[in-house]
């Protein structure tokens, strides 16, 4: 969470808008037909924000806090992208969220037409929308013309020009319902006087209390002075390294001289045999559609998932001091992943052999602002081996057949304040989707006049990292939503236990015991819920009307990560409104409205709109169009190793074929030539082009 | 499991024995003072051979089944290894384990006298040494001599010419105490016609038994004539693929234009701050020592794990039919982990930067022989992010720090029969240390009449992944023997629990729950002992010696891959024997003769000396040189995208710095400069060299 200052944000998005002209005669002629799940165009956003100046939909003033595409019809999609002849692509409309009148305004926009098709206003108890940067960047300029604050950091004899804020939401902690509920934050601060992290400089203790719509502060807490951490040590940049470098590491990189092997039209690329649509939204970040990959054995190409993205992020803190506890934020819902993606910096980022590509927003006016290289795409060889054997055991022949690991890498990086979230979506040429979350960037820490461990009690939530720093224990949960049609819907979600098995009759075998396999058949969402490390076997999404030459049923399993289970009471505020994370996996059948797992509506949320209550119905599931919903966890118990920035950690899971192919997809592999130095000046003239492209 | 045919194995060891005059002279001239640790030299295993034939410890014939490096004495090395000035290199000895006169041998040789100083007869009741190659093949060929057999095979119209047979170990299935406890093989058949993917090909229903002392058949059995699967499809070379070649990958590579950032010198290798020794071992295959890290804070090296190594593998399978019951394997004990390493293929099993390195063992007959290129070591470069944050809070500046991550692997594989096993020690400069094992070879399947999973029952312990084949349902076990001493012995383990707590006073916050740490140490191996996905918070082993500044107590944790218990009962006969698998993590106190989890003498085992038998006596572990035992399991449940060969499973673990450094130790790290393409002449030079280096 947090967001840039104002003048920050105007900074990062000035150069967008210079740009832009020039983006929109490159984009005024757009491809005859644009696919439709393609993201909005800059015009297209344009013609949004006329719209809804032309119509009298919204009473100025209004902020616009979410525009994209609105989905089309799932079957009309599909039916796009398979059937042949290719039928017409369905209509395109622009979803808006808005707020005006202190008041939520869901908005369809017909682009076509250029005509408003819908409009809902839904009510302030359910929840407010995400919050935009120009609004939280406004808010955080607030305390400067508050004296009470001033007089505060007088008294702390902390220079107001060395302190920046940060907008905080707030959660939901039990009634609100009324119409009179007010959209706020808190906005704390940091000191960043010697240092740059700010994160590792929290000024405690004061806090302001801002309403969003009315722009101003209505609370002021001013609850106890604690010594602000020291800046020493903090700053992370390259220039502000001091002491003995550390032993210089040789060029290394991962090249590949005669270009990349996949190719990119528009949002399709196509790499290997398969095929996926790639897109950004502002609230999810990446969206992968319409995976597919070709089939050598079967010669035909086979749906795998329809769409897979980030739906929500549930990050809630163990702190319960008064500036902390509601520190339970659901990063997607309240501050956009895709908002917070920032661009990726060629050679760090991404290797040598990377393409990149931009994403548009909304700015919070409706103007169009371009998000430069917001995802790189490269080829991935990590030296790994993709499949090998040595075989021995054969007279007078020795065998040794080797193939390396390449793969196809789709990387974003979200920022979301403090927090730095790099999703990789990794597809195999054995048909896997690997997916991998990666946490890295600035721990919450906490101020506190204690400068050794001996002096703390447990109410103190967490451990010293440094002196006066406190790094807070917190969750990541990140929830994915994989709308996986095997071989096209209908779908069925199978769960295995390997179960020990007694043998009953010792003169049957001299052994004891051996494992089978149980399968049973999810018949409704309450019996597809899972929570890991209770012993369950393999987790699969099969075609209940297909199967293999043998009979097996055709599917995907879901390989899970680290085995992490929520620890948060079900009855606790910010567990109910987060409730989506109660259970690792759940299966839904598709439903359009199904999008995000903590509502639409996110900030301030009571959890009424969520993938829990939506499941409560318990619907059937059996050999339906269904989804899969996964919740990677972390529990992060800081060290004082992830001070003052964290060493990346990465969880993920995978989708692996399983009884999909009739055999090893890969067998056939070619082995690629080893990389020859012959034609360095082609090489180094892609490599630059890209480079360069880049910025 | 499964050896090598004894004619391929002799066609293996040709090019190595004529290799031998040349390298004995190259190691004629040995360095003034080997380290202790080093593993024994071709000229060492020369001594020793003569040192046995010359002194009347064996009477011929004997058959030699291990030689080895005999550990010296922990506090010795670590003060050869870390006290300055150094003190004098402890005294080294050979190990030999031997079979003479159906008796087991074990016999240590004192390498500066040339005599043995030590021998002990070990009771056959307790099990028998690993296999040789050359006794395995001697009696894969055995049933081309008996007319049962061949008889057998004209039931079946099969060739005796495509017929190739492989040796299994039998296990233990109750009694045989007694001294007439005999060294048997089962030994079964494949049909090679067609293919060279003979584990595809089971000739079912057909074994023999072998006694190895004598070498002779002692039992055969044609129970039941079952159709042998097909050779189509099988075969896996790449010259044996038809139908239409995949789309092809351009070169990828991962490059050092300037070579490597490691040096070696010997065995010792030197990277970015860590400093190991790396040995071979004809059991273990590699073995990591005295791993330290320098520590720039401190300017000071600090001793991190003194050995890491893989002890023993448990691969049970869960079939019951008689030709299968037995196949619960103990590889590194019974088949020589070491022992089946095969070289690596450059550009293949690993990246254009790696450099290769060989290995030594004994023949039976004590000959050294070469294994070359047993190792690689190369500088891996994934398009990873080390570390990362955009900053965007700060008025007026944007800031994008990134750093990529580059490790250090040294890898193996080692192709145990059918099974192919990858073994990763990956070093980072963030001071973990990452174990990554691959399997990936061709499965072990059972040929059965049926043809659809229609016709199958429960009982079949299996899937057809083709017509005629089942996938046999086994698990994989890899235990590691981790001796850390973090910042030196002793060390203590502590278990934390993240647990949710209730808040009490509702005065107190709005907040219902949260969770906190609650520490334990262990006292005694029984508190130690954990099976994963018991919601066991941060595994550590710490120093209670040492605090850091802030009062933590420095560390490492380990941080466990997929959560895999075993399955089987554990009053079954294999589990008995692989009691060390009835839990993930164990910790000992240092034993020097506490080194092999299932026993120094594995073949045919009881189970009465294992990681489990020692840990009986629940010795005290706290603030003691304390050992580490990690259990990384699999369940393996094929699918048909394992047959013909599977593509490569990966789990793994990591070990952690926990509060080891003072804070975040590659803060410091200097980015590598991109790759340049200007000196490519240089770079293909050096490429060149290395691909040349490791034929």
């Amino acid at each position: 969470m947090n967001p840039p200052h104002p003048s920050s944000a105007a900074a990062a998005l000035l150069p967008f808008l210079l740009l832009l002209p020039h983006l929109l005669t490159a984009a005024a002629a757009p491809p005859p037909r644009p696919h439709p799940l393609n993201p909005l165009t800059p015009d297209e956003l344009t013609l949004v924000s006329s719209t809804l100046t032309n119509s009298s939909t919204l009473t100025p003033p209004f902020t616009i806090h979410y525009v994209g595409l609105d989905d089309p019809d799932k079957p009309a999609v599909l039916s796009y992208a398979y059937s042949s002849p290719k039928t017409p692509a369905p209509p395109r409309r622009a979803l808006v969220i808005a707020r005006a009148s202190r008041q939520n305004h869901r908005i369809l926009v017909d682009l076509s037409t250029a005509t408003v098709v819908e409009h809902v206003i839904v009510p302030n108890s359910v929840g407010f929308p995400t919050l935009t940067f120009e609004e939280q960047g406004e808010a955080n300029n607030l305390p400067f013309g508050e004296p009470r604050f001033l007089e505060s950091l007088r008294r702390r004899r902390l220079k107001a020009g060395e302190v920046v804020c940060g907008s905080f939401t707030v959660g939901w902690y039990g009634g609100g319902g009324g119409p009179k509920r007010r959209r706020v934050v808190r906005v704390m601060c940091y000191y960043k006087e010697g240092t740059v992290n700010v994160y590792m400089r929290p000024i405690e203790g004061l806090s302001l209390t801002v309403d969003l719509d009315e722009m101003r502060v209505i609370g002021f807490l001013d609850r106890e002075v604690v010594p602000v951490p020291k800046a020493q040590g903090t700053d992370y940049r390259e220039a502000a390294q001091d002491g003995p470098p550390r032993p210089k590491i040789n060029p290394i990189g991962l090249v590949q001289p005669n270009g990349p092997s996949f190719t990119v039209d528009q949002h399709i690329i196509s790499w290997a045999g398969w095929l996926f649509h790639l897109s950004f939204d502002a609230r999810a970040g990446a969206i992968i559609s319409l995976a597919s990959i070709y089939d050598q054995q079967t010669r035909e190409r086979r749906q795998v998932m329809y769409r897979g993205f980030i739906s929500e992020l549930f990050v809630p803190y163990m702190d319960l001091t008064e500036e902390w506890y509601f520190r339970t934020f659901l990063d997607a819902g309240e501050y956009g992943f895709g908002l917070c993606t920032f661009p990726l910096q060629p050679l760090r980022d991404c290797p040598e052999n990377a393409v990149f590509m931009d994403g548009y927003i909304a700015g919070q006016d409706g103007t169009p602002v371009l998000m430069p290289n917001v995802f790189c795409v490269f080829e991935r060889y990590a030296g790994d081996i993709m499949w090998r054997h040595t075989e021995a055991l054969i007279p007078n022949i020795t065998i040794r057949e080797v193939r390396p690991e390449i793969t196809l890498v789709v990387r974003t990086v979200s920022s979301v304040g403090n927090y730095d979230y790099i999703v990789d979506w990794e597809f195999k040429q054995s048909g896997s989707i690997n997916v991998k979350v990666g946490l890295t960037g600035l721990l919450e820490v906490r101020g506190t006049k204690y400068t050794n461990m001996g002096q703390l009690t447990d109410e103190e939530y967490g451990i010293l990292l440094a002196e006066n720093t406190l790094g807070a224990r917190h969750d990541h949960f990140v929830t994915f939503h994989l709308d996986l049609d095997i071989d096209e819907p209908p779908n069925s979600f199978v769960k295995t236990t390997f179960q020990t098995t007694r043998v009953m009759y010792p003169n049957k075998s001299p052994r004891k015991s051996y494992w089978r396999v149980v399968e049973k058949t999810a018949k409704t969402e309450s019996e597809a819920r899972v929570k890991l490390g209770s012993g369950q076997g393999d987790l699969l999404i099969v075609n209940p009307n297909k199967k293999t030459k043998v009979g097996n049923q055709v599917g995907y399993r879901l390989i899970p990560g680290s085995v992490t289970r929520p620890l948060l009471s079900v009855d606790d505020y910010p567990q109910i409104r987060a409730a989506f994370t109660n259970y690792n996996v759940w299966v839904t059948p598709y439903n359009k409205s199904e999008k995000w797992a903590g509502g639409l509506f996110t900030d301030e949320s009571r959890g009424e709109d969520t993938l829990y209550t939506w499941s409560q119905r318990n619907r059937r599931i059996e050999n339906k169009d269904i989804v899969l919903w996964y919740n990677l966890g972390i529990h992060h118990a800081p060290y004082q190793e992830d001070f003052p920035l964290m060493p990346t950690i990465t969880d993920g899971f995978e989708l692996r074929p399983t009884n999909f192919f009739e055999s090893n997809p890969v067998l056939n592999v070619i082995p690629p030539e080893p990389v020859t130095w012959s034609n360095c000046s082609t090489a180094k003239a892609i490599t630059m082009e890209w480079y360069l492209t880049s910025y």
